[in-house]
């Protein structure tokens, strides 16, 4: 598969997002959010959706422009209007301000209405843990989880974010759909010829499908947990208290009236998010050692299968993370690579530079 | 099975407590905590447990008589010293902190160390839920759930509790351990000579079993998702960001270091908790409506069986606790009964009257 430099497919991005109309310095931060998420292997987040956030932007569903407002402030919490603009702009602004009064006060809250998609929520959380806090990020997002015993989707895949600084520099970082897979899993597999597991999606008969392309058709994912049996009522649970967390405090649309994301996207889906940032100083000395205590306790657990070993969550992450780094490069497959150079010839950019190996 | 008046039930815990030590209004605040567990249908975290409580307070485990001492503190957050008090004294005096500063500055936090078994975390949940705000409660256990990869237990069931008032009354309430079945749970198959799913826990050759003893002896529950394949890192990661809040924030020991809770414990568990309390009116106007359109949106969906509607978070508790209220009585195993007997025999208090049908 092609391989491009990480500097290269960044000042791709960012051209790209520049010829769609995002300032400079929104264009760069977006273009930081997608990288993110393909230098640590969660490509279906990253460059993959830059053409849905370029038409987002065509279409003026998304305002590149647009400035945020603060609606109604307290010491820890805030209540802003995103206006519409790109995910990584209100995600900065949000998280920014959630940290600023973390600093002040030991905890701080935002919520969010009227906004885009934000790209990989962990990114968001992350950006508490490099300042020495605790981040936790959430997003409502279309229909796309059955509730248990339902026979169609109503909850979004609302993810749950949260990071936390661990002494030497190590972390904890959570970042997950509430579904029991993400819909980019299930495009991989798709991709792959192979089946997903029993507990991914439901088909059209309302009963669990082994069939990927099925369950891509369907959208009906299940929640993490599967069958009533296996306790998927709990992620059914958790994607309700993220709904309650963004909707709810926000104002925006309820996950259940958001537009599916297309490239013939019209309507702005109202996203509803929230960003929380909680300051460890104010509580017991010794937090970043106690975590660096709980991670090194279970990475050194012994594994089911010597071949492999028991991971801190957000190991993986990290893992792929320094492969990319160290090569320099980012792995894309050739259909995202071709239909990028039809993006680059429409817009007028350089298209990418693709590097022979 | 011998069935018992709600307030014959109280009667006896207050009695039982006031006998072991407790003064009479830690004694009744924890009767109301073990009662309220029962009401609702989760036997398990009851009365059931009284007997545990008691032992906790004859060996100077627990001493009910301990007041909790603010440790570091400011506007939003606080860190205690439970002081190894009651659970319902730490869990009142942590959760009105924290209702306190959500009143006063939107959000409030409090973590504490040196805690003793709180009970069901929803109980704290909902105490902010009735002063209007979102309530959240976490606490870590004795080791229960297997990491993902690994071949034994080191984090504990440590639960997630989550609520929030919605319009005319209604609530969503999240109540659940991040493993895929409580260990009550899989007691209750044991009692009923009922095999468990694939995917609740391991047993003693670290493969699935279907056998509700060994789970139980083993203790090696699964975390939410169960496989790997199906997402089962999720639920051990959701039990590591708990790990974060309680033993990460109060300096209480990790769940790896607590010991199990026996009827012969002599040793401190000094577990973490974490108490959270969130004003929705420091947000977008309209929370509690937002709020009730979801719960009524989700709970008029069409369900796969007509004979299992489709239910909002918490809903089964509602439903067991209108129909123990509208009975008037707890229905308890026999066995649990004549357990209680010797108990107050011992004690030297009134055994709890039966009432015949």
């Amino acid at each position: 598969m092609p391989e491009v430099k990480i500097e290269e497919a960044k000042r791709f991005m960012v051209e790209a997002l520049r010829a769609a109309g995002a300032p400079l310095k929104e264009a760069e931060a977006h273009a930081e959010l997608l990288l993110h998420a393909d230098v640590v292997g969660h490509y279906s987040h990253g460059m993959n959706r830059l053409e849905l956030y370029l038409n987002d932007m065509k279409s003026a569903v998304c305002d590149p422009n647009a400035s945020q407002v603060i609606l109604k402030e307290t010491a820890a919490t805030a209540w802003v209007d995103g206006c519409r603009a790109l995910g990584a702009t209100v995600g900065n602004f949000c998280m920014n301000l959630a940290i600023k009064k973390a600093k002040e006060c030991g905890v701080g809250m935002v919520a969010v209405k009227n906004c885009n998609h934000f790209g990989m929520a962990g990114y968001w959380a992350l950006k508490a843990e490099k300042e020495g806090l605790i981040g936790m990020s959430f997003t409502n997002s279309s229909p796309a989880m059955v509730p248990t015993r339902a026979k169609k989707s109503a909850l979004g895949t609302n993810p749950i974010a949260f990071a936390a600084p661990a002494s030497e520099g190590d972390s904890l970082v959570v970042d997950m759909a509430t579904t029991t897979a993400a819909m980019g899993k299930i495009e991989m597999q798709i991709r792959k010829g192979e089946p997903i597991p029993e507990g991914w999606a439901l088909g059209a008969d309302g009963k669990t499908t082994k069939d990927p392309q099925e369950a891509f058709n369907t959208g009906r994912l299940m929640p993490l947990g599967g069958f009533e049996s296996t306790s998927g009522y709990k992620g059914y649970a958790l994607s309700a208290m993220v709904e309650v967390l963004c909707s709810g405090l926000s104002g925006s649309n309820a996950a259940h009236d958001v537009p599916a994301w297309t490239h013939t996207q019209t309507k702005a889906p109202n996203l509803g998010q929230c960003f929380m940032a909680i300051d460890p100083s104010c509580f017991a000395p010794g937090f970043s050692d106690r975590l660096g205590n709980c991670l090194d306790h279970w990475r050194e657990m012994e594994p089911m299968d010597p071949a492999s070993p028991v991971l801190a969550p957000g190991d993986k992450e990290k893992i792929n993370g320094s492969e990319t780094d160290e090569r320099g490069t980012i792995v894309y497959p050739q259909q995202q690579i071709d239909s990028y150079r039809i993006v680059a010839d429409r817009m007028g950019i350089t298209p990418m530079e693709i590097i022979n190996n």
